[in-house]
């Protein structure tokens, strides 16, 4: 598949939620931040029924990382923020996790998911949605500019366990200009549900991480001469836990390969 | 045990939360309304672990009536939010549902407990955490003034279906002055894990509330001349969901008779 069919014609009379997801299914993998702005992104964790609760409970007692925006029911694929979506195919890039050992990555769960009739799936908000109210603002997205994704580390800070779950706290990091630091605490603040406010400025060793050039998940970040780096918590840390707790069998997305919703960011703006 | 024994001596060094249990511990039975003004209340439903998913996920999709304010997991019986509770004794009042009906109404569930050992206890942020900051603007609370329950009503509004769970949500109703229905709205609006602002003002119909002196819960309301009747989301709401889903076993508080924590209420505000 070349490239052009990869993406394909521009869909008419789809929404731009329906036109990005099209793009991804039509063969699109690479990560979504800066696609569709305006619209909420979300991450995707999937677990057999037998696991739902641990997972829905993890997120309850951990909202700032797992802020869940939708949860579908075993049997179905398309969420109720996106009518028409498939999430076995709509999102660039999966995961599959046995025992918790990351087992394979892949673009399309179809096949996989047949297998595991009674997943659950569950979206979580995702800070990629704040970007463009950031970028309104003249907050400059040091991870889009450079055409990469966004980085993220694992951190010392322990999340509250659930049943047979439990992990420690994933961040995502954006370098912001010191001037502009404290509007970006501001924006944020006001998306809950998709993170909100961050969990942490300016001293990575205060929450574990030592190297910043070195991120757990995604790409080296670029830091401009007078940035701050600025933590947000992050949507891929039901993974961390996923393997710190062994779970039998799970998918989720690819770090920064998220699913889009139709829903404006401003549904969830408080 | 006579009254004066039941009440007993107040218990030097507990907190004022402690002092609530300890009082209903040793006999007290009546609403908790007014009690340990500027603590948290909640509601309790308590199910055995199969159904515990359902009723999670049916708390995530209607946050409004039932906001999650603590999970305590199966063989537990202390919250998170009150060292030294013990969920089976500490309330004034317990419902025991089976198969959706009402089966019995009691003091203290220690024994049905025994013989549920896997029992998962949702606690759920109660409209009485509230009423203190509507007193301290000067609101009358009707039914505190009367020494009766509050009133609540079923409606004819669906909450969202999760699971094998569904049913009409339950509200709150108290009644007014005109003058400061604003003033209560902003008020409650900053307070959205104990229901927030409320779901409907004055007309009663339009949510199928056809008789205000008839409530389903509690007592019929005392309304002065020139007050409006205001209708906050209950968290009776999972009770009726129990009854009309047909749930094989469940716990829960009797209405207006709430589990009182430690919990100061300004935690809960945003």
């Amino acid at each position: 598949m070349s490239a052009t069919s990869a993406t394909g014609p521009p869909a008419a009379g789809l929404s731009a939620g329906a036109q990005a997801r099209l793009r991804i299914r039509r063969g699109f993998s690479g990560p979504t931040s800066g696609m569709a702005a305006g619209l909420v992104q979300a991450n995707l964790i999937c677990v057999p029924a037998d696991w739902a609760f641990d997972v829905l409970l993890f997120a309850q007692r951990n909202p700032k990382p797992c802020p869940v925006i939708d949860v579908v029911e075993p049997g179905q694929v398309e969420s109720a923020l996106a009518p028409g979506s498939d999430l076995r195919t709509d999102l660039p890039g999966y995961r599959i996790w046995q025992d918790g050992r990351l087992s394979d990555e892949v673009t399309d769960v179809t096949e996989v998911w047949d297998r595991h009739p009674d997943l659950v799936s569950f979206l979580i908000g995702c800070s990629f949605t704040f970007e463009s109210g950031l970028s309104e603002a003249g907050i400059p997205i040091r991870h889009q500019e450079a055409g990469r994704n966004v980085p993220m580390y694992r951190t010392s800070t322990a999340c509250a366990p659930a049943g047979r779950i439990g992990g420690d706290m994933v961040v995502s990091m954006r370098p912001i200009p010191a001037a502009q630091v404290a509007e970006a605490v501001r924006i944020t603040d006001r998306f809950p549900a998709v993170h909100g406010a961050p969990v942490h400025i300016g001293e990575p060793g205060r929450i574990g991480i030592d190297d910043l050039d070195s991120p757990d998940f995604g790409d080296p970040p670029v830091i401009a001469a007078g940035d701050i780096p600025v933590f947000w918590a992050c949507g891929v840390t039901p993974q961390a836990a996923i393997r710190d707790s062994a779970v039998p069998f799970a998918i989720t997305h690819s770090p920064g390969r998220m699913f889009i919703t139709d829903e404006p960011e401003d549904t969830y703006r408080r």
